[in-house]
């Protein structure tokens, strides 16, 4: 569920365009004008405001906004103003081009997403950047790695509810037999967790709990991971229960001395529309603490509205 | 440049479905008026023929052609009044369930399509199939056909004339050099070959003839090809001149004893609305021999009416 609270009744993509333009021109900056505006609205309406700004001054809105403001509120700004496909085309890339294993960007992209949405990431890669998302992860990443990646963001995962039980077994067998002989790496264990279907995995990974009494994760675990193992097991949280995997993003990111920007704003932004109110209530579950404290705790200024004002400091 | 001739004024779905319903009803069926309706229309004109048959008479119009229309050339209207990306995904399952190394069928459709038509076959094969194609391809093939085929079936290639000259002549080299050391199942060729978009690979080929002298296939070929160097040539010829490809198909359905017609009626309906006039072009040139005396000379009955009305016989 959102947690995006959007005023009744909505002002007009026009009247939000003079808003703006207000906010950015002459001197100084109304960044809190900014995020009252932006910070309220839908992907849609984002869209259509961004639309209407370029057909009433003739400049990209983001290309203002960009220039007007700086550092973690500016890249939150960006992100979170930005068309959701174009937003994952544009991490993807960053992640390609800084390309490091530990980089969660693309597993998050590639399996937290709809089999639709992952499309529209696609198309948007290529508008973007004149090339395929998997032709630049394939010349920029090598062996395990590689395997894993294109075939995760090449997919269009079957999204039906129909799940072959005598598939699922033999499947989860085969998982145990991979990781009982540390070879997470087999191309069979890549085809099962890049073709099958969530539903499919669910039951894959449930059968795999009752017949050898833990979870696959926690086998994946307990064998001294890597960050192949690492990213099968984010992979997998991502499949299965991705509120879970994005709380723990959260909660590393802030948990240390120093905050990780990157992560927090990323996983704001792209979970705010989506399942941010789910991930509230598991981030107290887990850390008894609310989200909108250790965001507070943890930022300032109009970087900490903006983060605030998305994850809906209001309604917690 | 399609060989499908529409009448003008073109009668109305429901005039159109009237006279099928006429066709197929009482005793015996009318073969002939089949061919001159569904032989005379566009995919999307056969489309609004079906969903308007179905508002008239409850039923679907290609099972009752199914049960009305016997071998061949039930086969043909089947997979002629198809909608072509649900066609795609028919030949595809076909395929994949009598799986052969000598099949061409999933690299046609892989590398003979647009990447917005692939898209549209993989979504269609969601619909009939309740899995991915991708995901019923790895689960059926293995080894090095595998990895070859289920990375250009998930291919979505950029599809603008940007060409980086430099890289084009790096991954030349990569290609020779694989050819050179006998290693064309390398994953280097893979992905050169399934990520890259197609004005690229025209320029790496093209370079590839410039340096060392003959084209990328001729090496292939004289290299005593195995079925998967066979598969590779038909990928390059699918990508860089699917004309040429399209009329060997034909050629060698019918120059032996025996006809193919699998593979000929594969060929006539998926490429009559797409490059026919060329592919006839092509066929004169190459076997000094009309296509349609051909077809004319290797089929009989209601097949062939089929088969010539979909090449154009008239405009020869």
């Amino acid at each position: 569920m959102s947690t995006i609270t959007v005023p009744v009744p909505t002002p007009s993509p026009t009247e939000d365009s003079e808003q703006l333009r207000k906010a950015v021109e002459g001197w100084g900056t109304n960044e809190d004008l900014i995020i009252q505006i932006l910070g309220h609205r839908t992907a849609a309406q984002r869209n259509l405001i961004r639309q209407t700004y370029f057909q009433l001054y003739g400049e990209d809105l983001l290309k203002r906004l960009e220039s007007e403001l700086s550092s973690d509120f500016e890249r939150a700004v960006f992100l979170w103003t930005l068309d959701p496909a174009d937003r994952d085309a544009v991490l993807a890339h960053e992640a390609i081009r800084r390309w490091n294993p530990k980089n969660k960007s693309l597993l998050e992209i590639s399996c937290a997403r709809t089999s639709a949405e992952l499309l529209m990431v696609r198309q948007a890669y290529h508008i973007r950047y004149k090339k395929s998302l998997e032709e630049d992860i394939a010349a920029h990443t090598t062996g395990d790695f590689r395997k894993l990646l294109v075939a995760l963001v090449s997919s269009y995962r079957y999204e039906g509810p129909e799940v072959d039980m005598h598939l699922a077994r033999a499947e989860a067998k085969q998982l145990h037999e991979a990781i009982t002989e540390k070879a997470v790496n087999h191309e069979e264990v890549i085809r099962i967790i890049s073709t099958r279907s969530k539903p499919h995995l669910n039951a894959t990974f449930n059968h795999y709990r009752d017949e050898y009494g833990h979870h696959i994760n926690k086998a994946l675990k307990s064998e001294s991971p890597d960050d192949f193992q690492d990213a099968l097991r984010i992979v997998i949280r991502c499949i299965c229960c991705p509120e879970m995997h994005f709380t723990k993003v959260l909660r590393l990111s802030m948990e240390k001395i120093g905050t990780d920007e990157f992560a927090l704003t990323r996983v704001v932004v792209t979970r705010a529309e989506i399942d941010m109110k789910h991930i509230k209530e598991n981030y107290f579950k887990r850390t008894s603490k609310k989200l909108e404290h250790a965001i507070a705790a943890d930022t300032s200024g109009d970087y900490q509205d903006l983060l605030l004002t998305l994850i809906g400091k209001d309604d917690a």
